[in-house]
């Protein structure tokens, strides 16, 4: 991919130089820094930014923004550098900022259920930090991210069938502008009706119209009774009807998730998981009272019978249950070791329920067509699934048949009313999707960018070219 | 109000000449249509736009507002009439779009909980349209408003406190822009990471941004069991102290609605309530499976307890639960009748829960020393309350009153960190609020403004001033 860069050497130096006296050494230039900013958890590269600087509050993050604005120096906000759509690349180069260091949970209340936190903060820290309150904040993409980048490419996970996503976890946010004003939006209140809502904008946009520094979160309290079961099932059809079948009798599962026979397999030798087969499989946790538990599990018994599925082996303990949920995330890694110096091209499409069979076996079909070892995981209760493609990136003809895959895929999703991403965003990867996807749209979304970030220092490259 | 036109009496002429052939009798200009449509359900008075067209389809509506554009003539969407912070007054002239024509439901997709349908439909509407699928719509203004109208200034109701606002029931929608380009918004996706959320902005902007034409909404299945019941409370405090332990436990009640002393004694009066008494009361109602239900009422009923209420009255029958929901609805209604030849002005908050009794004590107590008449009713899980003060719009120095009593009630909600305005939106009426509410926020609202409306022609005057 060629860079070209919206400024000159010298600019770039001019910048570093007068923000040297206020960052000191957070201002990063060794070559091993600036390559680990470029790139995410995908099959992009590497593309790295000119420096990378760890900013400690939103007024530097202003003074940082608004001088790169003055001399066109592209701004690329960084949070656990967990993203999988090339986010994280600097195309036209730039500064990679770093939000590491703002890694505060700044207040809790537990009265009202919500909390704010700096965006450096991970989901792990601050499930940390709520468990003495009996919260707990839902939303749980594969890995551990940080609350400000999984606001930023409107993240969800395992919970979202019961939780919601970052859309309705997010109630407020600081945002620095490309002018380097900060802005607070939302308030304190449950639902308002009082005008446009920046929040909502914010979130998903991927780091190109203002960096988020803050986020104002909605919490759960940690239900009186949680249980876990896996159920296997002998074909992929079997296990997505039973989800079809019991998100349309409305059963209010907390988790659902769906793991193809070679997932289970990857997932079994990568974290050692006793007494399971490599067969399509549920992954399912049932939230509420223990009447209420009890409830929804005989309706699922009662379903997935139905549909042939096996007994349900429990996991029992906290313990079990988070070893269950590890060998669940780690899903992507497990696939990874799949096969010696591979990598992985990973698809994240989301359809309405109804299509949500048609869309994985066409899928599978298009896997098994393709030659690739290919992983099927999703958060099934949404509609949402991800294709897991192993390809080796030494042989053209797989790096191919691997894209080949994924485009089949997505236009599948797109053909039966889905979206090209449920949770991993537009990144660089998938710009030409968003243009089908939203053919009419596209042009507002472009208004918009322009409008807030008319030098198109933020994230350049992302999302939508202007 | 002095209404200053953007435009010149021959350019309205012309396009008026210009539209006639293709909409024939459907452009009204009679004094009668125009001032029904130059108001809302409010204190705000008529301000009557030029002409009112009613179109048919979403290709009429591009080319009204392109031409619209044009000639600089603003464009003001218009639903059932029924909102109340002055949205349909023509400040600046031009036309009314009454959308009553287009009030089609396009498709009920049963099998994925989802249905579209044009902005014209009402609420009631829809729900008679999706009873023999078993489901239902439950966002419910006490107007029997449109989808459209409810879109575009984010409303929610009674039973936001289980299943959302508007802002959690659209998945997607038809716009038409200032441009005359007609957009599609959102998929059919439970969820999506696809660009920016074109959806969740045009909620809540009040026609600023765009005509809404066609709305995808979020169904939900009817419940296996309902219940309604009724409380009564020595105090206002201890019934609001019953609906903030409520929230905290958690308990997942659809329905808690405050109605004080006062609301109580207006609505026993207007709707001939049997067997009530004039004290501070709860209207609850709990869905769910049988079993779960009666866990929520004994939940409840011990809370309740704590606190002094009544024993529970019970709504049995489907018909007592209607009659009951009606009186509540009819509440503004009820209490329009306190006083002969008297005018209501409405104010509607929002706070976090944990400030909600200071909140509604502090207006309580603020009301009494203004010496006017004023209810309280309110949507109290969400934290959302409207105070509705009645006043004689004869006497000027009860007009001033009724305003500074509101505002006290503004002023105090946002200083407990919650909103100007919980679902009515803002209007004419609350710009000086969103711009407390917003101070750093405001100045991005109106470079999007800016941005998708260069021209100012939709619903001008309403949200922010440019």
């Amino acid at each position: 991919m060629p860079v070209v860069k919206p400024y000159s050497p010298s600019d770039l130096k001019r910048v570093i130089n007068e923000l040297a006296p206020m960052l000191g050494d957070r201002i990063h230039l060794s070559q091993a820094t600036r390559e680990q900013h470029g790139q995410g958890e995908d099959s992009y590269g590497c593309l790295a930014p000119d420096a990378v600087i760890y900013p400690f509050c939103n007024e530097e993050i202003a003074q940082i923004v608004s001088l790169c604005n003055q001399y066109s120096i592209p701004v690329i906000p960084f949070g656990a550098g967990s993203s999988v759509e090339g986010h994280l690349l600097a195309v036209q180069g730039g500064i990679s900022l770093d939000l590491s260091e703002m890694n505060q949970v700044l207040e809790i209340n537990p009265a009202d259920m919500d909390c704010r936190v700096q965006a450096g903060v991970t989901r792990e820290d601050l499930n940390m930090a709520l468990r003495y309150d009996g919260l707990f904040f839902p939303v749980d993409p594969g890995a551990n991210a940080t609350i400000g980048g999984m606001t930023a490419t409107q993240a969800s996970g395992t919970n979202a069938v019961k939780y919601g996503t970052m859309r309705e976890a997010v109630i407020g946010l600081t945002v620095i502008t490309p002018e380097g004003e900060i802005i607070k939006t939302g308030t304190r209140a449950r639902k308002s009706s009082a005008g446009y809502d920046l929040t909502q904008l914010m979130i998903g946009s991927e780091g190109t119209l203002g960096v988020i520094t803050e986020i104002q979160l909605r919490l759960h309290p940690i239900p009186e009774t949680i249980k876990a079961a896996i159920c296997s099932f002998e074909t992929v059809a079997a296990a997505v009807d039973t989800v079809i079948n019991a998100m349309q009798m409305a059963v209010p599962l907390a988790r659902i998730e769906l793991l193809n026979a070679l997932q289970m397999q990857a997932c079994i030798n990568y974290s050692k998981l006793e007494g399971f087969e490599a067969k399509p499989t549920l992954f399912m946790e049932f939230h509420g009272t223990a009447d209420s538990v009890n409830e929804q599990v005989a309706l699922i018994k009662d379903i997935s019978h139905e549909f042939g599925g096996s007994e349900f082996t429990w996991a029992e303990t906290t313990e079990e249950r988070n070893e269950l949920w590890k060998a669940r995330h780690n899903a992507y890694l497990a696939t990874l070791k799949l096969q010696r110096d591979c990598k992985v091209l990973t698809t994240d499409v989301c359809v309405p329920i109804s299509a949500l069979a048609t869309s994985i076996l066409q899928a599978e079909k298009d896997a098994e067509a393709s030659g690739l070892q290919s992983t099927i995981v999703g958060h099934v209760g949404d509609g949402n699934f991800h294709l897991l493609i192993v390809f080796d990136p030494s042989k053209s003809e797989q790096i191919e048949a691997a894209k080949q895959l994924s485009e089949k895929v997505v236009m599948k999703a797109l053909a039966l009313g889905g979206t090209c991403t449920g949770e991993h965003g537009i990144g660089i990867g998938k710009k030409h999707y968003l243009a089908l996807e939203h053919p009419t749209g596209l042009n507002m979304m472009k208004t918009i960018k322009k409008s807030i970030d008319p030098k198109n220092i933020m994230n350049p490259g992302k999302v939508i070219d202007l």
